[in-house]
């Protein structure tokens, strides 16, 4: 039970943030899934999955997604698209890829969290995405969080490579960590995703093919004409406010708060993302 | 990286499980949330939350739930109901009652877990429900996992009691631990809930009464004819049937997993609750 204090909380860090403490991603690193409901924004992760990422920049480009569908929503667990039945050609990119699991740890620069972790004997943040780091094998890897954007693959792992993508919509699965390619996050519009109707065959499977969501379109933002873009900004990570902002959370300071933990773990820490000010 | 060997998967565990490995909750402490998409079906915890499960299942009693609505629908938060301006009138029940974050850890019996975890010393199953304990403090307490049922609160400590009710629909919460009334969990139909329309004002509250999602009924099981009763047994978290299933879980065997990394995080081990066989 830590004593209350008049430490800033969350609203008080990104209310006192400078222009510095924001990014603007590259809009050639983010991607947009265009539902009827709208669209989800995804932030692409090149550092950690390099061929992954340019294969579904490549799958977007040559309109690969376009008209397949959402085929499986498993509750507490993932939604997932692609042609399951993987009959639409491919005509640029490749179907398949070697597995990006995890990469070297060298060049990987980790904003440590301080709190232990079930998982992994380091985790904190690279880049903006939530990630963990074993100094006995030298790798480092991206953590499947809620929200974060995976290849699916069938038993072989080189059988994924981003024609077929999910997104965790629950607890975090870190079950799958280096076991499936994590390539990005959800900047935006997640709740499209995770109100979709649970599917009730094996493994969250629509049992139709007419229960499937359609996919209008995937595109890179750099393709989508400025005006028809959404303009994000995300929070650094690598800066003294972040540092402020996962103390805000490790110790709430809030009314209605009357213990405060003092520990915050990986997947609890806000990855914040805001429109754009013009 | 572990080597595979036959070690069994989930799958196997429940089909080799005996009789004896399985409970049936008691209908006197099963609660009925009834919506016009159907059921969803909690099991309370009298050990940790007395006063809680006694008058909430006074509130169900009375009738005070009937007709009440879904207010607030929060992404990767919760899902919360009850009488937002406090205007109906409890009879027999009581509005508010003292907290119960936590309680004395003699007399609680926990089925301990073997991995770190970030925010308590100690933390396993007590009675099905994931648990925590702290030997400095003397204290157990229920945690935030997804699925948990807990009574919301305005500021002051003893300003809940189970008039208005929330579950977990997202990553465990577990900066709420200790600082709110755990009552129980969800035994079936999560999904009735988890995928409802986002709220988009603050906190995640419908915007319009009209959006709101009505409330049928909320009854106790015991009241309910056993013909109607979601008839559910619940595998024990006591046993070595369930040992064997926490190691099958720290351990991925099934072929599709290509590394086993040998931990589990509290709120990622699967409570598993079927349908009876008659």
């Amino acid at each position: 039970m830590s004593p209350k204090t008049a430490a800033p909380t969350l609203k008080d860090v990104l209310a006192s943030s400078q222009p510095a403490d924001w990014r603007t991603p590259d809009p050639d690193d983010v991607l947009y899934l265009e539902l009827a409901s709208g669209r989800v924004v995804f932030e692409l992760a090149p550092a950690f999955a390099p061929a992954h990422v340019a294969n579904v920049k490549a799958l977007a480009r040559e309109g690969y997604f376009d008209g397949l569908t959402i085929v499986r929503v498993q509750d507490n667990y993932v939604v997932q698209w692609g042609d399951p039945e993987a009959q639409r050609p491919i005509r640029s990119a490749q179907r398949t890829l070697p597995p990006e699991f995890d990469r070297a740890a060298a060049g990987v620069e980790l904003t440590l969290l301080p709190d232990p972790d079930t998982y992994a004997s380091e985790v904190g943040f690279a880049q903006g995405f939530p990630a963990a780091r074993d100094a006995a094998s030298g790798k480092a890897w991206l953590v499947h969080c809620y929200g974060m954007l995976g290849a699916g693959r069938d038993n072989a792992p080189d059988s994924g490579g981003g024609a077929e993508l999910y997104v965790v919509i629950g607890h975090a699965p870190r079950q799958l960590d280096r076991n499936v390619t994590l390539l990005g996050r959800v900047l935006s519009g997640i709740e499209l995703l995770t109100v979709l109707p649970r599917g009730t065959a094996a493994l969250g499977f629509y049992e139709k093919p007419e229960q499937r969501v359609p996919i209008r379109r995937v595109r890179v933002a750099a393709d989508v004409a400025p005006a028809e873009r959404t303009e994000l900004e995300v929070l650094r990570t690598d800066t003294p406010t972040f540092q402020t902002l996962v103390e805000s959370r490790r110790n709430r300071r809030e009314e209605w708060f009357q213990y405060a933990v003092g520990r915050i773990e990986l997947c609890n820490v806000p990855l914040v993302a805001r429109p754009k000010a013009h």
